[in-house]
C-alpha cells in the first residue's frame, strides 16, 4: 500500500532478469531439473530473494514457461512482405529452430501441459492457438487457407505434426539415430500445410 | 507350485472377461474413475478376487489398457483385398470408429502416456508402432509410399495429425461445437496421407 517511487522499476527489471535466465537455464533442462536453488547459483543472489519475486516453485515454474511462450510467439512472428506461403515458410523456420534450441524444456512443457498441469496446459493452448490464429490472421484472403471451421481442424492438426516432426528428428537427432536432415525437415514441414490445403479443402 | 487341473483355465477365463468388462467401462470413463471398486460391483464379485487377479489398481489398469490396445490393433487391421490406399482407408475408417467409440479412456489413455506414466506410455508406443509399421509391411513395393528414413518421420508426424484431429472432433463434437461433420473428418484423416506423401516425398 506504499506510494510508487523510483526505485520501483528496479524489482520488475530485476525480475525480468531473472526470467531470462530461467528461460536460457530451460533450454538444456527439464522443468524437473530448473530448481529455486540452481537459478539462486546462476544468479548469484539467494534463495530467499527468489521466493520473495516468485513464491513458490510452481509459480516460477508457470512464469518462466510464460516468458518462454512470449520469447517463442515473438522469434516466429511472420515477415511482414512476401506472399502467405513464404511468410509461413519463414514462421516455420523461426519455430524450428526455437524448438531444437530450447530442446529439453519444450519437452518438459509438453509433458507437463499433457500431464495435467493445468497452469502449464494453459500457456501451451494459448500458444498453440496464437499460433495457429496466425496462419489465418497472415492471408486475410484465403490465398493459402481459406477460414472454415474444416480447414482449422486441419491446421490444428497439421500444428501437432509439426510439434511430433520437431521433437522425433531432434531426439533421433541427438541420439545419432537419424539419417534425415535438417533440410530435409524443414522441407516436409513447409511443404505439409499447403499439400494438405491443397488436397484435403479440395 | 501345484499341478495343473482341469480348473486352470477357468481363471484365465474369468480374468480375460473381467478385462472386457474393464476395457467396456473405460470407453466412458477416464483410468482414474476405473477403480477396483467399479469393476466388482459391476461384475459381482468382490473386491478381494479383482486384488488376486490383478494385484493392485496400477496393474489393473495396465492391463486393461493393454487388452484394449490389443482389441484396437485387432479392429483396425486393414482387408486383405483392395490396393494399399482402398486397405489404408479401411483401417483408418476402423481407427476413427474406435476411438470415438472409445473416447473417455482412449483421452485418459493418452493424457497417462504423455504425463509420465511409463507403463501406459510403452503400451501407446508400442500401438503407435505398430499401426505405424503396418502402413510399410501393407503396402511392401511402396506403391502409396516408399520405406525411406524420411517417409518414416514423416508417417510419425502423420500418426499425430490423426490423433488430435479425432480427439479435437470428438471433443467438440460431444461439446456441440463443431460444424465438421464426421463425414468430412474422414476424407481429411483419409486424404492427408497421399496429400503429404505426394507433395513431401516428391
Amino acid at each position: 500500500m506504499t506510494a510508487p517511487t523510483r526505485s520501483r522499476l528496479a524489482p520488475d527489471e530485476r525480475r525480468s532478469q531473472l526470467l531470462d535466465l530461467g528461460v536460457r537455464l530451460l533450454a538444456t533442462r527439464s522443468l524437473d531439473e530448473l530448481s529455486i536453488d540452481l537459478l539462486a547459483e546462476e544468479a548469484g543472489i539467494s534463495r530467499g530473494l527468489l521466493y520473495h519475486y516468485f513464491g513458490n516453485k510452481h509459480a516460477f515454474h508457470e512464469a518462466v514457461v510464460r516468458r518462454a511462450a512470449d520469447d517463442l510467439i515473438a522469434q516466429t512472428a511472420p515477415p511482414a512482405d512476401g506472399d502467405p506461403i513464404e511468410r509461413l515458410q519463414v514462421s516455420l523456420a523461426a519455430y524450428v529452430d526455437y524448438v531444437l534450441a530450447n530442446f529439453e524444456g519444450y519437452v518438459s512443457l509438453l509433458k507437463g501441459a499433457a500431464g495435467g498441469n493445468e497452469a502449464l496446459r494453459a500457456i501451451y493452448e494459448e500458444v498453440r492457438g496464437v499460433l495457429s490464429e496466425r496462419i489465418f490472421l497472415e492471408d486475410p484472403d484465403g490465398e493459402l487457407i481459406a477460414d472454415t471451421p474444416r480447414n482449422r481442424l486441419v491446421v490444428r492438426g497439421w500444428s501437432a505434426m509439426i510439434e511430433e516432426l520437431v521433437i522425433t528428428w531432434g531426439t533421433d537427432q541427438r541420439a545419432g539415430r537419424t539419417d534425415v536432415t535438417k533440410d530435409e525437415l524443414l522441407e516436409v514441414i513447409v511443404s505439409s500445410l499447403p499439400a494438405l490445403i491443397g488436397d484435403a479443402a479440395g
